[in-house]
């Protein structure tokens, strides 16, 4: 039993602690509260209740359902909700007209022919990728509608009160819910993907030189500092699985008014193209992680000929990264960056060339040495880290200067 | 006009498209229609309405939320939109108890603070991970259920009424579509995971040699068969995004009863690892590819040097992923995987050997050419390839083996 008590404790403690790290979250869960409890209390005013009928309880429903994280994904299902119930109430309405034109015997053939027809074409229509990210929700809440309506339709008369009340219900809870979101703490969808972003961008930009201090350090200090690196280093593993978050924010994003720095069609989808271009730099990083935890390393003579040249290339392409995510939460051009390219183009020609020295420097090693072969085999994983990470770092650096000066032009 | 009428003619082929690749997306449409369709007609059947009272609309919504394209979410919605509903009419039928006792006065504040601080709690919980992995649609309906019976306490006197009704409903509408999607063509999660697994097996080891027939055949036919090898060799990219994917199918394969060859217990949490391991594979294949794309390339001989013995390595280690997918397939032990191991292993052993002779092959073609320089320096490019995918590859052998035992011991 005090087993169980323990458990219950951590569980809590976790929860606890979740919400101290990101306030917000709290925040959210006493805005879903607070509307709540404005919806009912609508429910608790005389004057409203008789205005809206026992129907209050859809305003409640709408809240619960429809009450997101973000302001563009509460904005989204609202705009589905209110949209997809009128269209599934004015087609019901329409069927439920020529149903009952045809006589007592066919009218309930017709509604679930009707109810089937219609809810296949929308529970199929889900699957197009199109219609998924647009307007899924609203799918879901038209077959919803269109059912419950066609089959409530054959037993209330007054289904034109009942369509005009629970539109007004929902349209209450709509608007409460919009309120609360956007005016109490809102979290803006855009503003997460950008932050989203340019915390990638950090991120890549510490692992790439976490790996390279881990890398030529090893040796050196193992004790202290290396499990710190090694966890900076491991940044970039957020970066790999960040591409849903990406695109639900930026699908949310559209939906948002205008806010903060965030003008109407801002550019979100160069957000989805830096961060799939960051997501291929996390790929070399992944790579190159993969050389530091090998096996066969390389022996010290080829890390320190190279050690110079190589940290030149991962600083800068690092520094590149920070100015890019510095370029990107400003929105401002930065002539840095051009400066900064150039700077990464010559460490990498210097890379280059003490790549080409490396043979006559290994040769003086080697005389010298008795393992000259293993060595020589060995130094060949010593080269791939380099050549594995300048080839995607030019091309990484180049994609996004394009990029940046595209999100600087559109802002 | 015209313009227009094509335009939605083209959304429409392509819709039509999509269900003929996948005919069970067809399949899941006319479940959804029959589904409702059979709910609607309990509404139309005059002693079964009498007997659920108006509520039968609860059954219907039921149907409509809870529907999904697997079993497992089928029933991971069903069970959770159960319980949570039955806890949260419990809890606001105690508070209501407790409100109605403290006078006329007290009522509505505590009725009010009692969905504030629930709805507040509810939502934040959807934020902790194991929450949000298992209950994430229980925490939803809690809400719902919680606040729309406090709210309406206030009003109906005989909610015990309600809810026994409320509960019918819902236990009709649930049962209904867990028949339905169970016993009518079923899509199993598990089976879908398992059939995920094998594909992204398939279709490492199609783009493994895919690359391979790209890097070193590049030169000799350029026009024709070069864009279908390069398509399969893109075959990896789908794995990179498979994780959400898997996770989810693994989290609903767990709900699912035992079904043809999976019996309860299925080691649904091997298959992400499996995921995992054949995702680092797919990393590696993209650093190849970059490889493969970048501008410096290796010369001919140093090329045809390394070639016998990379084909044969990427050849073993691609029919070992191969019989890996047929050993999970058949979730037999095969003792091909262990005899293609040890080749795999020789294979590796001998591209080391090649690789040590390179610089004395390499020599010889030096003398004769008149650009050493620059050929020694794009020979590392070459050596990349081998290296790059040697390491990873012998690693994720290995794991994959150890996986593939274990799923072996448990099945």
């Amino acid at each position: 039993f005090m087993a169980f008590i323990i458990r219950i404790r951590g569980f809590f403690l976790k929860a606890w602690k979740l919400g101290v790290d990101d306030p917000r979250k709290f925040v959210h869960g006493i805005k879903a509260g607070m509307a709540l409890t404005l919806v009912s209390l609508f429910y608790y005013m005389r004057p409203l209740y008789d205005g809206v009928g026992g129907n209050a309880m859809w305003a409640v429903m709408t809240v619960v359902v429809v009450f997101e994280n973000t302001v563009g994904a509460t904005i989204y299902k609202s705009l589905n909700r209110v949209f997809a119930t009128s269209l599934a109430g004015f087609l019901a309405l329409g069927v439920h007209w020529v149903a009952s034109q045809s006589g007592r015997r066919f009218e309930p053939v017709i509604s679930c022919l009707a109810v089937f027809l219609l809810a296949s074409a929308a529970t199929f229509s889900r699957f197009i990728p199109t219609i998924k990210a647009k307007f899924d929700y609203g799918c879901l809440i038209f077959i919803l509608t269109f059912s419950m309506v066609s089959v409530s339709g054959y037993r209330v008369e007054q289904l034109f009160d009942v369509a005009n009340q629970r539109m007004a219900t929902i349209i209450i809870g709509t608007s409460l819910v919009i309120i609360v979101t956007m005016f109490i703490c809102p979290i803006w969808a855009g503003q997460e993907l950008h932050a989203l972003i340019i915390r990638n961008m950090d991120k890549i930009a510490n692992s790439l030189d976490g790996s390279m201090d881990l890398y030529f350090g090893q040796k050196e200090e193992e004790t202290g500092p290396d499990k710190q690196l090694g966890n900076k280093s491991l940044g970039y593993r957020c970066v790999l699985g960040s591409k849903a978050s990406e695109e639900s924010f930026a699908n949310f994003a559209r939906w948002e008014p205008a806010h903060g720095q965030f003008s109407f069609k801002h550019p979100w989808k160069q957000y989805l193209k830096v961060g799939a271009a960051l997501r291929s730099c996390a790929y070399c990083i992944e790579a190159l992680n993969g050389c530091i935890n090998s096996e066969n390393q390389a022996p010290d003579a080829v890390k320190k000929h190279l050690k110079e040249a190589c940290e030149r290339v991962s600083s800068t392409c690092s520094s590149i990264t920070r100015e890019l995510a510095k370029t990107i939460q400003t929105t401002t051009r930065s002539p840095t960056v051009d400066f900064l390219t150039k700077e990464m183009n010559v460490a990498v020609q210097e890379l280059h060339n003490s790549l080409k020295s490396l043979p006559d420097a290994l040769k003086e090693e080697s005389e010298s040495e008795s393992e000259s072969e293993s060595a020589d085999c060995d130094a060949k994983s010593a080269r791939v880290v380099p050549l594995m990470e300048v080839i995607p770092a030019a091309t990484f650096a180049s994609l996004l200067i394009e990029i940046s000066s595209r999100v600087d032009s559109v802002v």
